[in-house]
């Protein structure tokens, strides 16, 4: 996975390419719902985390969303980009087996409770995404030797 | 990273095993400090994050340590056992630069507080390091090129 | 705004009148539905927060409802009550915009999924203010000018 | 309440046995929920939390449940386990009396937020429990004298 | 362990009474270290706390030394206030094994670093208690048979 | 207290503007300690929360460290940071006595030990400032009639 960069790019067009790739339709469902409430929040939310943080070259994509997860699950407050970051995730080269292996693991560090909410959370996401793709397509059980 | 297995160790044996391994004398120190109170955790914290999750194969050691590195940034709550975790990471094949890639990160989903406190801990522990070992060692600036 | 104060009230009446002014129905419903499970706590919901704090002369109930709103928004644990305060905001003279502007700050202090999901509590308020009252009424756009 | 200990058991059996005592049906529900995502995690859960930790001699389960409750009412995240717990509790001699003090003292430390979603769990658990049982059953007004 | 009540008492005066007999002297110094910032919370913290909560019939002094102990440990953000109640703890029954016990148990609802924070309070508190009154007197291992 | 505002500014003057006008000495020294460690993450913090966010015309300084002070004090998370920003809020307008209210306030929505700690930083902070200056300058008893 090539981290993001494009020296003539704007924060704002960086960050929409790095949203695209990293959370697909999902995250541009989040900067949609911002437009009628808080629309210079989507500009700061795309130019700051994505064009900014997503886009520099130190760690992959994939461990960028490693770290992620595990934080959203262990903070246990953000079910919503939790299910979002499991949905990256798949996007940026996890398979639900790693996904679930995070999760398992916040229980050492923020309890049972805050890991069992976040293997409800990847399995509702795993779920829909069966009932959108069918069962063979990217992130499914297929991908995971 | 070889992932930790030996079928014919006892949980304990395969946590004593990971936990020298991953957190090397900063993990050991931790078991010593509950000698005197609380023996059995000191069982429990072997067994159980060590025996039983570190040792699984799903992830990389390398990988476990970002998704715990970035959680307790996230937490907030858990300073010593952070700075052991940074140093843990460090001893899987981190990089500094990357530990304060993931730290760095952490502003966009617990806040630029905890991003400044995880960087916090993260200095005090290369300083402790270089102290330790001069600055040509494990997980000094030399490791990063 | 005045601060509430009337010295030969009880703490009781004085909370009574003080979250009538703050909260409106919003605020009763909450007393309401502790009737049945603990009415004690009825009481002394309505005799500390309302009665002794919300009371005192040293912040206007303007002020008051910054701090809360930007305090619940940030602990992210709490999305009825964060709605029961947007709308007491409202009550007390904070505009729409002034709300979103708290809500969009703690994105710096608590991150971007707490700051997220407090645009999607108010989203839900202005949404049901709107449904009950037309949008030509109090808290509605037209108060922004 | 007699604590659980069978030294014959293996953790996992000793698990599933304290699990069924303390939290019946609903414990059992969250097992069965993990089969198909993570179930070596189901076993986790069984061996650590109840094969481990809730058979140790040190308290009673009745003093285990409180603890529980009311950390988990003041943690703030994690309503599906508080509603679990609070069954439990009652499974284990707590009245919803004493249920309910455990979650108004809870305001204290972890402020009203936290007590009033405490309560709001506790009169669905008790909603459900009449509805299941009828209001004459364990756990029901009549416990309570 | 009788319930404290006394119906001619003020709050206040209530709340000093079960502030005496719980937290001792841990707690006399937090209400005076308020006298000159806030003494108006002082008074707040003897009404509310005390004079209301600890004062009720419906648990004993113990159980609602469990469920504080256990809510404190598991936020990890109260670490001054940890330490006042694992006193309390012992001035109202509870043993340090037992003490021992809750913290070990939060490792399942809030993770493994805000049990080993947790047990580091309570060493502290024991050496502090240790070294005040010599190993004999009470809370010391004599306490536990 | 005017916004921040100058349309011919970058982000980074104009948050080295804002965080020298809002935080000013301790502000700065924040900054400084990121420059071996994380100087882009120094940069982050001049651009996003000062440049873009404070430098918002919505709401004033005052009213935005309401806010911030509020939801520090509550997160329980951000000792240094909250000591930092009590600091702010004299710097743009608030008297100590609010600063206080603030605080107390916090223990209606994070519990009485949130505001203890809070109100522990605002006396650190006061004192400080009262040897820095002597009790006669800005933000001392004096300011508050």
């Amino acid at each position: 996975m090539n981290p993001i960069d494009n020296a003539t790019e704007t924060r704002l067009q960086r960050g929409q390419r790095a949203l695209a790739e990293i959370d697909g339709e999902a995250g541009e469902a989040v900067v949609r719902s911002l437009a009628d409430i808080a629309p210079d929040f989507a500009t700061y939310l795309l130019e700051f985390p994505f064009g900014d943080i997503y886009s520099r070259p130190g760690l992959s994509l994939r461990e960028r969303e490693i770290a992620t997860i595990g934080a959203l699950c262990a903070m246990g407050t953000a079910r919503p980009q939790l299910e979002v970051h499991i949905r990256a995730g798949l996007n940026v080269g996890l398979t639900r087996e790693e996904i679930v292996e995070i999760l398992m693991q916040m229980s050492v560090y923020a309890g049972f409770p805050a890991a069992l909410n976040g293997l409800s959370a990847a399995k509702a996401v795993f779920a829909a995404l069966d009932s959108e793709n069918g069962p063979d397509e990217v992130g499914s059980a297929q991908d995971i030797s």
